[in-house]
């Protein structure tokens, strides 16, 4: 197996938490997206489609989607488990992720990337340009922090996301809020005791450190 | 269980494909979006969120986002297999079904959801009122040429999405087709012979029926 990378972004994170939480060693290359190897010659004969992370299998084949190569992952080394036992935890943790992805993630990078210089044309991640659209940014400071109050709510209920252990939904959200901390100039702990609880303790994980 | 569903909105038809393949008969209570039931006390003590497809299990749980709710139904009834056998056809259902909805879906989505009447003041789906945003028209519509153009390319290597069977990655990707052929005025076959052959033969399997 082979990981291309770039752990500053939040998808490859994701992964990278992954990785760290099942002790794997992966020999990874580096695909610095902000100096444009994702177009590169080499890059883009295994992943046409230029996004990271990547997981290049033995075989050849590539897989891409954070979801699809954490499952690879977990069936590879099974343990820790993070992607559920039993049929209802392992469907709870694929609903969190989902609502995390679609609400948190989706309205974050709406702001990130429709605000910054450094996504200018790149209004959207992948190969083709879209130009920024100023009126996504107020759209999705406000899916943001609806994100934030609808996990807020979930974790005044629940000490992790999918239930009561840590799980790739706990990943999954915690990239996103620490993305939002980073990327868009709001504190989502403030005012949420719950999530800024779980937040402290996520961070605490070996696994987790530092977006650099 | 217990199944909540609106059939003609793309989530709940991919669900509602899924049951069907699998012969399954689950009680079904239907959730009129057009006519407001989302917002009923009733469905928001079943799910807050007020989305549908949401499936409740004999305990009280709650599951909701299609994938969440497939795999669940996958465990309960495992033939015939649409989510994959082994650890590699797992991960590349698993991936695309997720390009097919972050590339597809959301385009699509985005190009109906900010054009038509019929979605005033609900320019996202959920229970939160986003207000039309007239640009996103046209890079919906960019985005879902892009996406029939990739899948094109997919079908001339691949006889089905994810491989050499119908999976649940030709559920997703048929639904969003079909979605947009309906919802946008435009053929997404035109022009795309392999997507043309691959949409013509899954609209001919019993599940699928027409999109009322």
């Amino acid at each position: 197996m082979k990981l291309y990378d770039f752990p500053v972004a939040p998808s490859p994170r994701k992964v990278g938490i992954f990785i760290a939480e099942k002790g794997l060693n992966i020999p990874t290359t580096l695909i610095n997206l902000r100096e444009g190897d994702q177009s590169s010659k080499m890059f883009r004969a295994v992943n046409p489609r230029g996004t990271v992370p990547a997981l290049e299998l033995d075989d050849g084949t590539c897989l891409t989607e954070s979801l699809a190569i954490c499952h690879y992952l977990e069936r590879f080394q099974p343990e820790p488990n993070l992607l559920g036992i039993d049929a209802k935890e392992q469907a709870l943790i694929l609903m969190w992720h989902d609502i995390a992805t679609l609400d948190g993630y989706l309205g974050i990078a709406e702001a990130i990337r429709n605000s910054s210089e450094l996504f200018k044309h790149r209004g959207l991640p992948g190969p083709v340009s879209y130009e920024q659209i100023p009126e996504l940014v107020e759209r999705g400071l406000r899916r943001s922090q609806v994100f934030f109050s609808d996990l807020e709510g979930r974790l005044t209920k629940s000490p992790y996301v999918a239930g009561n252990r840590f799980t790739y939904a706990d990943i999954a959200a915690y990239v996103y809020v620490d993305w939002a901390a980073r990327g868009i100039d709001i504190d989502p702990t403030e005012g949420r005791d719950a999530l800024a609880r779980w937040s402290e303790q996520i961070s605490l994980r070996p696994s987790v450190g530092e977006a650099t």
